[in-house]
């Protein structure tokens, strides 16, 4: 080997030496650009201690570890003992609550508390509808005043039966029967049977609307009090008008002596500070101003109601009025051959000032904190509630339970989580209304979702599901997520699916867009435009067609009836309580949000074909020009596919972190565009022009209010046709409007 | 060498190699996390087709080139005719600004038209207020239909007078004197002089407060008509009571022939259609449901006035409201030793439906797209308006015009910049207003700022600003980068310190936080929460304590008064355009917004203390309790200190794009915190409880309107102490409410 050779020797080591050095070179590049990439997601993740374990699933973990016997022990221990908002027992469940969640590991968990103004049955002088001779004044017959107890275990169930914010009062008269006590019951009385109710006592059956809607409807017909029961023919199927053996215990069915409770409050929140929470400096309404029912009203069994009805007189009512008590069902008033006697309604309810505690705890987001999932249930019942609400407010523990432990796992969803186990909501949504108007700015600009949970199993035949369009495939994506509680089917979206028909794709489950004002989220959703769904398990409609399940508001929902008869395996609770872990965390976690904004332009232009449909007659008469509105609905509907091709065709979106956040902001304050701050103002808690609670039943919606309740009555009220063409525009604005803010410049 | 030699060698070859392997691997390592992170940058600016060049400096270029001699040009050709809202002038100037913007290489430049209605005076028929004898119906005296030609170039002065709302009308009566037309002399008449002015005409001055609020004031104290003149006391300082020889056109002094112009408007927007915008498809309200003046009002020259009030009977009027005519100011009614003489006055205004033209334009965001900057002048004037407002309307042309051409240089800010060019802005805030209501959900969800100028130049003296406490530091800030036009002071700051004492701290210029309703930022900053800002160059209000320039409103308000006493080199005026051009983009382009939430605080803290310090014994003796009222802002205060605190000790935040957008969310934000939807409606467009145009003068401020009207009259109307309490609570609960926003965990 000479110099030479060395020389080559030396080129070609340093040839490989070059090449070599490149290789590696390009390999720590690689690596490098790698690290680079991703110093930025931890960067993301400021709050996040350790990064994510690669091995968890979020979503397999919480359907694998939600626990029917936690969900039964905690159901247990919820409804040992009364609930009802305003007294101890709701109180301590607040605690239990509260110490649950924070031993969970959930964080920020606190006791938002508000002084309210609740009402209470008199425990020493109980409520009663009498019987009376008018001279004698001698009493005939006396209603209970608290449901009888039937099993030797069923404590306290001397609570005084009675509908909440009926005024104190006694009223002697005639009565006449209602039927459900709706405006169409009253008007048809008015005027098929020439009869007045003026001054009259009416009885009314529960069912097709709430409670609280057929007292206002009796006061607008200057009936003087009412008398509510639920006739076997909505809660006892099996009545055969003369025992009652198959009912509860024995089964799920409505005894004779079960009194189903209500509020007849029909504002929501406490009736002392309309739109403003109650702290400690809120200004108080004087009692005259405050919006509370004017004249008496009390729930009595169906065994009771059937003296009361039994003998009355009058006209035979229509077939469509009889239930299945063993009588005529006559309309009244007076009874026959018997003009001495008449109902003596007495009222002892007070109001009083009492805090109700709210637990509210979260999980704060890793990288959007300031964007919320919201998940609630209310933890207070009229007795022992385990349908209304603790099977919910077991289940919601549970799914805080199961985050809690997630986080310990380093698991944090990009989205702050918020748990509220709401008090007071059975007198009228007052926890969550008080909460909500306390923190509405930040709900209003930060929420993405709520997701409400009441009677998570009031059955076990499929899901009952209330949603706003937004949410919709979200609900579906997450059923299919969810194995089936029903082995015959493999995910619980082939449940819903087999057991539901949709209401507008046949092959896709029944959602309906109606939340109405009956729990929790009609709050989020008509004050701060808040995407809310409310779901559970229910029974199949069509082989009982009833309102509710049998036992609603009576003392026999408790922890009995629901392990012998509702849910005895947990498993219906458990399938329930995984889909709403599963779709809070879909919701909470995505990076895109899993807003279908397409759903609500077809939800709407359904709801407007349909309105014109019907209308399109009168309208042409009376010179309403559907063509702008019909443009609206055209450009909203173009907005929203505009929007969602923009979306899907967006390269790389994912690592544009601006870009991501407007589009989501884009979605997630659709809901908002249909907040009208102006013009419900007759009824300060609808805001939203495309679905609000109906003004004949706050337990459903009204499409497009502002339209349809023009149109009630407008024969009458001539004036109602200007009415109706600003509705008309107001609406119009309001579409167009959406439209704007998902188009890409929203200044076109 | 031997092969144990070659093997050393090999060996530290190798040896080297590895080293110089790792050198350069470490080296392309570093080269990849540098292009891996940065990769992020491109990704992140999706919308800028080339990179920013590195030396261009978009405040540096727009320094340098706001031009004078283009802002002259265009001034000369905006004020060559009538730019009257509804009228031609102003139509073709909207076409005028359009072609500007278009060719200026703005994006989406477009015309958004309203059809609203407009008022106008009838030019055959000439409104005139005359002196009669009331037996004969002899005229002694009547008024100039319109302002006397005082130069030969000056054209189309024939402009009838009026007032812009005020009905058609013929009123015959006895006149009385009111001074300013303000509450407080109507009282005085009452009160100390026991002159009813019932079914009278009223005369009244100019200044103090607007026009519109001494209609409004008269129609309260059910005056039949109204006349408004301009004393010489408050426009024409020189005046000896002779001759007028110093006015114009030989100097800035309003002639005795001078008219000034308004509107008797006290709402805005256009009166059809409140609260929604005026599309083709709004509902308009009737005539008689429309809330416009009531009774006629006609505005008269000083030189005319001197012969309505010249002989005048009755007491001679206190000291204060006398102004310099060579009369005794006496108060009327009637006249002396001419008991036969009346007053009539003849109005023939008529209303029409008109489109009006707003130009608007935008320089699209480069990765904040859906942030708004917003900057507004308007370009219809009551005349020729070279001051108000063509002077802001060629100014916000040249803006237009520089970010035009940045962006031809590749410089697009991180947000969106809109341009907005105001139709019928005079008569009411109209062509804003509607604009604001037909895209109020983008603006209030999107908008960071709006920057108003109106009159960018009336005066030499300093910078009279006015602003939302949130964009304070940036007006200083922006001011400290503009150099001074005056050659006594290095930058526009120093200026302004100079020459303006500050409200709050007297080590810094004076920003008034009291936007009033006098112009376009109104709408903004009242119906959508915006933190608006509006000023402009004014003179020593010391040496010249008048409410406006002198020729504000008449027709001698042209481009000769401008060039020749307001600002001959235009350095005034490009100063100012300087100043809005750099401001805008401050806004539009700092990663963190610029926003200060503590002078909200301090400005909030002031605002209260002064209230308690008034009214504290008062509020004690009625049991108003202000302790919440205290605590709420001492929580907002520490609020403020801790996001702040919070946001500065943040590391490397700008490199966190989701924490930047959350923080830069909860400042904008924070002026919404204050917007409340419910409370105002009896003044629809208010809608901020911190600051309202005053209910007594549109043109300035109240503070907290809630609690400072309330007590107005309290001491007559017993029930305002609970109306007060009321108010109380609700302001404590807002300002708790805006802590809340900027607190870390949003729920607390």
């Amino acid at each position: 080997m000479n110099a030479d050779d060395l020389l080559v020797k030396r080129k070609r080591g340093s040839k490989r030496f070059v090449i070599g050095a490149a290789v590696i070179g390009a390999l720590f590049f690689l690596v490098g650009i790698l690290i680079g990439f991703f110093s930025h997601e931890s960067e993301l993740h400021p709050s996040t201690p350790t990064p994510k374990p690669e091995r968890l699933d979020p979503t397999q973990f919480m359907i694998q570890n939600v626990d029917a016997q936690f969900l039964r022990n905690k159901l247990q221990n919820f409804t040992s003992q009364v609930r009802m908002a305003g007294t101890d027992g709701a109180a301590s469940l607040a605690e239990t609550i509260q110490s649950l969640w924070l031993s969970s590991g959930v964080e920020n968990v606190h006791i938002a508390s508000y002084e309210v103004l609740i009402s209470f049955p008199n425990q020493s002088e109980p409520n009663k509808v009498e019987l009376v001779n008018k001279t004698s004044g001698r009493m005939i017959f006396t209603s209970n005043p608290f449901e009888q107890e039937l099993r030797p275990a069923e404590r306290n169930s001397t609570v005084v039966s009675f509908t909440a914010y009926s005024p104190k009062g006694l009223v002697l008269g005639d009565i006449v029967y209602v039927n459900y006590g709706r405006v169409e019951d009253f008007e048809f009385l008015r005027n098929n049977l020439s009869i007045n109710v003026h001054g009259k006592i009416v009885i009314a059956r529960y069912g097709k609307i709430c409670g609280g809607n057929k007292v206002l409807n009796a006061e607008k017909f200057n009936v003087s009090a009412v008398i509510l029961y639920a006739d076997p023919a909505d809660v006892n199927q099996e009545f055969n008008g003369k025992n009652d053996e198959k009912t509860h215990p024995d089964s799920w069915w409505m005894p004779s002596v079960g009194i189903q409770r209500g509020t007849a409050y029909t504002q929501r929140g406490d009736p002392k500070t309309p739109g403003y929470p109650s702290t400690d400096y809120a200004y108080h309404l004087d009692k005259s101003n405050m919006l509370l029912p004017k004249i008496p009203c009390q729930p009595i069994s169906y065994g009771d109601a059937l003296h009361i009805l039994g003998n009355l007189s009058g006209p035979i009512s229509p077939a469509s009025w009889h239930g299945t008590l063993p009588i005529e069902y006559r309309i009244g008033p007076g009874y026959d051959n018997a003009t001495d006697i008449e109902v003596k309604v007495t009222v002892n309810n007070y109001l009083d000032n009492r805090p109700l505690y709210n637990v509210i705890g979260t999980i704060q987001g890793s990288e959007e904190p300031d964007r919320y999932v919201l998940l609630g249930s209310h933890h207070d019942s009229w007795v022992y509630g385990a349908v209304d609400a603790h099977s919910s407010s077991t289940a919601l523990t549970q799914v805080a339970e199961l985050f809690g432990q997630l986080l310990k796992r380093g698991y944090r969803p990009r989205r702050t989580l918020v748990f509220c186990s709401w008090d007071a909501s059975e007198p009228g949504l007052i926890g969550s209304t008080e909460w909500v108007e306390d923190n509405l700015k930040n709900i209003f600009e930060r929420a993405v979702a709520y997701l409400n949970v009441d009677m998570i199993v009031q059955g076990n035949f499929t899901l009952d599901v209330s949603s706003s369009p937004l949410l919709q495939d979200v609900l579906y994506t997450t059923a299919k997520q969810i194995p089936s509680p029903k082995k015959e089917y493999k995910t619980l979206y082939d449940l819903w699916q087999a057991n539901s028909m949709s209401n507008i794709n046949d092959r896709e489950p029944r959602v309906t867009y109606s939340l109405g004002a009956g729990s929790d989220q009609a709050i989020f959703y008509q004050l701060a435009g808040v995407s809310s769904a409310n779901f559970g398990f229910t029974f199949d409609p069509k082989k009982y067609p009833m309102t509710t399940y049998p036992l609603y508001h009576s003392s026999f929902d408790n922890f009995y009836t629901f392990e012998h008869y509702l849910d005895p395996e947990f498993k219906y609770t458990q399938s329930m309580t995984q889909f709403w872990a599963v779709l809070a965390n879909n919701l909470a976690d995505a990076k895109i949000l899993p807003l279908k904004v397409t759903r609500y332009s077809t939800a709407v232009k359904k709801f407007i074909y349909d309105l014109i449909r019907v209308y399109e007659e009168i309208w042409k008469k009376h010179n309403v020009h559907t063509d702008p509105l019909l443009s609206s609905v055209q450009n909203f509907t173009e907005a929203t596919l505009l929007f969602e091709n923009r979306l899907s065709s967006e390269k790389d979106l994912e690592k544009k972190p601006y870009r991501m956040r407007m589009y989501n902001d884009q979605m997630m304050k659709l809901e908002r565009a249909f907040l009208n701050f102006d013009s419900l103002s007759e009824r300060p808690y609808s805001k939203h022009i495309v679905f609000a609670p109906s003004a004949s039943d706050l337990n459903t919606d009204s499409f497009f209010p502002g339209l349809t309740e023009t149109m009630y009555d407008i024969e009458e009220e001539l004036d109602k046709w200007n009415q109706l063409k600003e509705q008309m525009s107001i609406t119009t604005y309001f579409l167009q409007s959406a439209a704007k803010t998902l188009s890409e410049n929203g200044m076109l």
